[in-house]
């Protein structure tokens, strides 16, 4: 397959955007990456979204956006693979333009679920675990996270206090990033002392909801030079993998096998390794996947992750930087959507376009996206030329 | 991109399957379709499904049908098209071998829609139109049908009645079908005098929804070889195409461009045209679609696809055999995994598997998947070798 680089990028804030409809806020995105790549339109359109059907009542979202921002015509599907739809979204573009099927693709994730109430968003969320054996139980997606954080406690010896940093480093990110849903800083007495949501947790290792939506055009590398204060950005490694659905088949329920399988298969596409990545956009949809994601990729020895936060590597600064946008946690997880803003973040650091947040010379940096509690996830690795 | 040959195929029957859970019908058609291969897994999955989040609580298809087929760790995801996502479905999968990214896919689509109540499924269903500007003036899916069927007939002359062969030829072919969900032959004059739906849409215009899932196993081409008793079927076309999704929006709202699109670019790639096609298994969700459909594709002149029906030329025996195993009107139309089926029913005619409504030396089949009212249009050709 061709060689394929991310020639425009666009996204909307994250908020509860209740004065625009799922075809604007979707539009909005497309038309900044459009505008960003130069070009009107594109050979095809990849959705990423998971709950239009339930809380907008709209489905066949890939002839709706199509036909919204003037791609008529055009090839267009939705993707769902849960909260990792928009990485799985992107990986499906990637495809279509890698394989010479098409000479360009739009890729758009998009979610409005601000519009209902809490408790309904709630159970639409539940859809991602095993209806039949986790949901049916009564139990909820935070709920069943929460018993992997405890157990992941117990077995390597953490207090609660010690996933502070990943909320923390989020928070203070998401500062400098005016499409973030949180703007305000936190220090470890607000993480310790915040509501419970499932115990062990809490409001701040749990990232908000929002509506929102993020863009990226594909087109073959060979089409893109880099130029001056923009580097050409290609996408060098791609892989995605599966695990069991419900948590509890298996084999060790505090490794993410589709993670290190993913990562795995990006990372001998790209030919490098952890140590060569400058930053991560990881899936922090709770503190405990921010662990787990690290340890299976390759960042942390098993049951380590939070020691990468307690030792500062996860910041900007640090050996490991994470969630320079904000993350999941502040940015804000707009679900369909995450995980095209996650790779749209990363252009924007291999772009140089950060500023606060910029990491130094960035040149290789991975956006890992997580359906469900681990069903489906999702590794991309980009790299500046 | 290299050719792709369909090396398995599976499916179960259609009907109201209580007795067994969306994941059960899912595999059913999975573990045929890899018998039929002589495999025990696939690189990847590909999942064609509409309503399961809504009707079933169950998101993230993907995951959940590997983990229960035994795909743990491989690549999955859903596609969503509305009733075009088993054909969309089938075009990723296509898309995954063609390109050298897997070595092999298998492709399901699986709907179960019959444990809600009819007002459910109906309301359901009508995600499929444009929830701003169609659904909440309180149309329903049904209901835009019946629209353009009235407008057809006022603009070519046609009346009720002669529609009738498209469901008397598919009623009479599913009696051959032990898949099929309706097993009873049909009269014009019992079509003429079935209850009305949406006039004038009656009940014998329009399939019936059930619960049921089809699966395909995807190789590379060269690694088929054809046997006696059993011809290589080899993926010839494949076409994708979108319209807008509220009908109001066409410049013609009889004709179906994103047919005539994706049509066009099968045959292109297929290098042959309609006079080359010997079987059609066309997406007759209501009749005045079938019409459409073989106008779109160029078996007959604008205002002019129910002559075909009157002239015999959709039987078994005649010029363009649509619906040969029932078509969505009597095989019945689970929608999600109709696409699929539709393929399916291609490759048992170029096998020469169908008995009764075997098209004599069928060489070339088309499989047409229609998503919404025209909006999503997946169009794929198939060559016996």
């Amino acid at each position: 397959m061709r060689q394929v680089a991310i020639l425009g990028i666009g996204q909307t804030i994250i908020d509860e955007q209740w004065d625009k409809s799922l075809r604007e806020i979707a539009g909005e995105a497309a038309f900044a990456a459009l505008a960003d790549a130069g070009l009107q339109k594109t050979d095809g359109l990849f959705v990423g979204n998971m709950l239009s059907s339930i809380v907008d009542g709209q489905n066949q979202l890939g002839a709706f956006i199509a036909d919204w921002v003037g791609l008529w015509h055009q090839e267009a599907v939705k993707i769902e693979a849960a909260c990792a739809s928009g990485g799985a979204a992107f990986r499906a573009g990637l495809m279509a333009v890698a394989s010479g099927e098409l000479e360009s693709a739009l890729v758009v994730g998009v979610e409005k679920m601000t519009d209902k109430a809490g408790h309904d968003v709630t159970a639409a969320l539940a859809t991602a675990a095993d209806a039949d054996y986790e949901v049916e139980q009564g139990i909820s997606f935070v709920g069943i996270n929460a018993l992997v954080m405890r157990r992941y406690m117990h077995e390597f010896g953490w207090k609660h206090i010690d996933f502070a940093p990943f909320s923390i480093n989020a928070h203070a990110n998401a500062t400098h990033n005016p499409y973030a849903r949180l703007h305000d800083k936190v220090n470890a007495e607000q993480f310790e002392r915040s509501s419970m949501v499932a115990t062990p947790i809490n409001l701040l290792d749990s990232s908000p909801i929002g509506d929102g939506a993020a863009a990226i055009v594909i087109v073959p590398a060979e089409k893109v030079v880099s130029v001056p204060g923009r580097a050409r950005v290609v996408v060098s490694g791609s892989g995605s993998a599966t695990d069991t659905i419900a948590v509890h088949g298996r084999k060790d329920p505090l490794f993410l096998s589709a993670a290190y399988l993913s990562s795995k298969r990006a990372y001998e596409m790209a030919g490098v390794g952890p140590g060569d990545i400058d930053v991560f956009e990881l899936h922090d949809a709770f503190s405990i996947m921010a662990a787990l994601s690290l340890e299976a990729c390759g960042f942390a020895e098993r049951g380590q992750g939070p020691r990468l936060g307690l030792d500062n590597e996860i910041m900007v600064t640090g050996r490991v930087p994470v969630c320079t946008r904000g993350g999941l946690k502040a940015r804000g997880h707009p679900v369909g959507a995450t995980g095209v803003y996650q790779i749209v973040e990363v252009v924007q650091q291999l772009r140089g376009e950060c500023g606060e947040t910029q990491v130094g010379a960035a040149k290789v940096g991975m956006a890992q996206n997580i359906g469900g509690s681990g069903a489906t996830i999702v590794t991309h690795i980009l790299r500046a030329e």
